[in-house]
């Protein structure tokens, strides 16, 4: 093993991570994984809490979906998308749409999420031009929003550690307050909300609306922005605003989507019909890259023209619709209806949070918040003054380093603890993963009130 | 299959496509492949002589290549890839770097070419800043290029008709003049080329090098801007110029990588060894999403610090060396050695250049160029004043649909006919395939000439 660690540090550039860390705490050589378990080449089990960054939903290596990916290899492993169509996409398409909001009747494949987040984007824009309203161009985002890491995608996620530094590569986005309850924008208590943080974004659209292209909004749960988790009103709203003023709503629901969040979509909590929905990650249970932007027969008719009108949207990616792929996407869909996954995940739901809210009461935990199989505990270092630790305190680092030694992955966002649970987690394991968690949090912090 | 159509109709938004010509010639239902070969739900084949968007390199649906997936799919699906690492993703970064240009040494892996090709940019441009160079920002490309559909890959491509509706949305960047030679932007001939076209660049770099992060380039075949072959002596002298003034160079080898310029990389061909080679479409042989950034240690060692010093290359995608696309990689690679495919196609490739020089002596040619597996055949209406046929005529397009007919896949890019043939492909079918292209070519233009 010694030996794959010292080739992983000679030749890998791993993403997100402060590659002198590995001298200190290398990378887990993953031998194997089944279920919510990873498996390291001494047998030593890891539960993956966070589903290996948000995507997997029935668990790892899950044999209906390996079944489905060799039967899609005895007859047709790639072909190009453009003149071309198969099977697996047009399945995975019909399918799609059959459970997304009911306006969404178009997909348009790509690989990632950022990919899919591009399209959007591209496509909301050129809307616009192909209707003579070329003025329509900006984007309206969260300001602690994320959608990726391409320059596109970044450009209208919210400023962060993780974008900073390209700023002047970016395209100008407005940035709105984000719904962010814990630390209320307005200064509001929970009692008091009447989600006045809406003010915001409704003044920038009300006064801007003619400039604007699109709102673009992670439902219900700004992720990598800590596992904030918003009201639905906020959400309800920001659809009528979009509607009322002609402007795109662009959906991203790359870690929300294939019921993460309780039901399929953190759409379906609000009955919202997105511009645009923005799928990946869950969408192959997180076996292989997949991305998707699903669109109104509105935007597509926009484009649908002569050739000669110049209104096609050039747009591709060499693996669009990847058979492969996508029979892995149809074969996660096949278990949600045969495991009946979504109604087996409303057993656990409850129990999770109630046994989540419990981290409340000590003295280092601000706020504990959760929807459907998603949870988070912010840390800080003051309750009072709600002060957060320190960015050279690395607390987060410190929690993960003693969670693995425990056998539990987590990879806290700052000082925000969080468990992104895949679909198939027991209430056994789940009992057994925040006991873990709570012994790692206690044993870290206790030094702190002494 | 009528009904697969509809459904495809009822769903699907195609890449690079008007959607309205799908009314008329609707994409083809293909239900298996095997080696060059795509079977349409009638049992009709159709050479793939752009090897699925030119990723395509072992034939379709080859044995070892299904193996090496099923065997992964048993031990490992996916696996976030930031304090995890596996097999897959650290013997496949062995195995680039060792046939890669000596300077590389460390790969981080991405989900496809546009990806690869924004985490080179975004490597680029942060070096400079953790170096203290904030200046050093921009990015020279040339004016044909193409590197991707993402906002930062579109920035660094030339102008096109796929990207120039967006460029309210990219950064700016110095586009030079290509190295087109059919169309000297120095206005010579062929015998009296002494590559003048390069002190455009050169210029460019010695005026402004102290604000150039780094001049990105296919090399020695611009793919996507027309399969425009371009000499060696160009790229080996933007190579040096590139050291002499402390800039980076980013060489872009999704579409030339991996054999299809008759050596393993077109980088091969003048000893060339980029800051940054970008990977994708034949790394997978052409069958699974993959991307990879090579990169030098100077490069590394420039993100590699504490924490708090803010280095860190904050990018990612959840399938970031998904372990089996990776294992589709390796077997790729292995490929190449159990089947000796450099050697073997180093016999096709002189008969592939010889049958296809024929071509010039047509009427409606304007130009034949070829590299490798590559050729390419430039209609234009006058062969005098090289007049191109007109957008509206979309001579293209129709030699697509009389192509399709004939049982062989023509894309033309514009009025460049084009083959970015599979390595596998062997001299008989070559042989037929340019049959077939000529009685193609033949039957559509001579109205033109009658």
């Amino acid at each position: 093993m010694k030996n794959w660690i010292k080739k992983d540090a000679k030749y890998i550039w791993h993403p997100y991570t402060q590659m002198k860390d590995c001298g200190e705490l290398p990378p887990v050589f993953v031998k194997k994984a089944k279920g919510i378990r990873l498996y390291d080449e001494n047998g030593k089990a890891y539960y993956d809490t966070i589903s290996s960054w948000w995507c997997n939903i029935h668990g790892h290596n899950h044999p209906l979906i390996a079944e489905a990916i060799k039967n899609q290899l005895k007859v047709l492993d790639h072909v190009l998308f453009a003149g071309f169509t198969h099977k697996p996409a047009i399945l995975l398409a019909e399918k799609l749409l059959g459970i997304a909001p009911k306006k969404l009747e178009k997909v348009f494949f790509s690989d990632n999420g950022s990919t899919a987040v591009e399209v959007a984007i591209k496509m909301s824009f050129q809307y616009w031009r192909n209707k003579g309203k070329k003025e329509k161009k900006l984007f309206v985002c969260l300001d602690r929003g994320y959608h990726g890491d391409t320059i596109g995608a970044m450009s209208v996620s919210g400023e962060s550690l993780f974008n900073e530094i390209f700023k002047p590569l970016l395209f100008q986005s407005i940035k709105v307050h984000s719904p962010y309850c814990y630390r209320c924008p307005e200064g509001k208590e929970k009692s008091q909300c009447k989600t006045d943080c809406f003010k915001h974004l409704e003044s920038i659209v009300k006064k801007q609306h003619g400039k604007i292209s699109g709102i673009i909004l992670e439902p219900l749960l700004m992720a990598a922005g800590g596992m904030i988790v918003y009201p639905l009103e906020y959400l309800i709203k920001a659809s009528r605003l979009a509607r009322e003023y002609n402007i795109h709503l662009l959906i991203d629901e790359i870690a929300t989507g294939f019921g993460r969040t309780g039901k399929m979509f953190a759409c379906n909590h609000g009955n919202i019909s997105p511009d645009f929905l923005c799928l990946s990650k869950g969408m192959t249970s997180g076996t292989l890259p997949l991305g998707a932007t699903l669109t109104t027969n509105d935007i597509y008719n926009a484009f649908y023209d002569d050739y000669d009108k110049r209104k096609t949207f050039f747009h591709g990616h060499t693996f669009t619709a990847n058979p492969i792929a996508c029979s892995a996407g149809m074969a996660s869909l096949e278990i949600f209806e045969k495991e009946e996954t979504l109604k087996k995940i409303q057993e656990v739901i409850p129990f999770f949070h109630t046994r989540l809210e419990e981290f409340r009461n000590l003295p280092f935990v601000g706020d504990v918040r959760s929807i459907g199989m998603v949870g988070a505990i912010e840390l800080v270092k003051n309750k009072e003054t709600k002060e957060p630790f320190g960015f050279s305190e690395r607390i987060g680092y410190k929690i993960y380093k003693n969670g693995l030694k425990e056998g539990i992955i987590l990879r806290p966002l700052g000082d925000i603890i969080y468990f992104f649970l895949p679909l198939c987690v027991s209430k056994t394991e789940l009992e057994d993963i925040l006991i873990k968690t709570g012994k790692v949090v206690n044993n870290l912090l206790k030094q702190y009130y002494i």
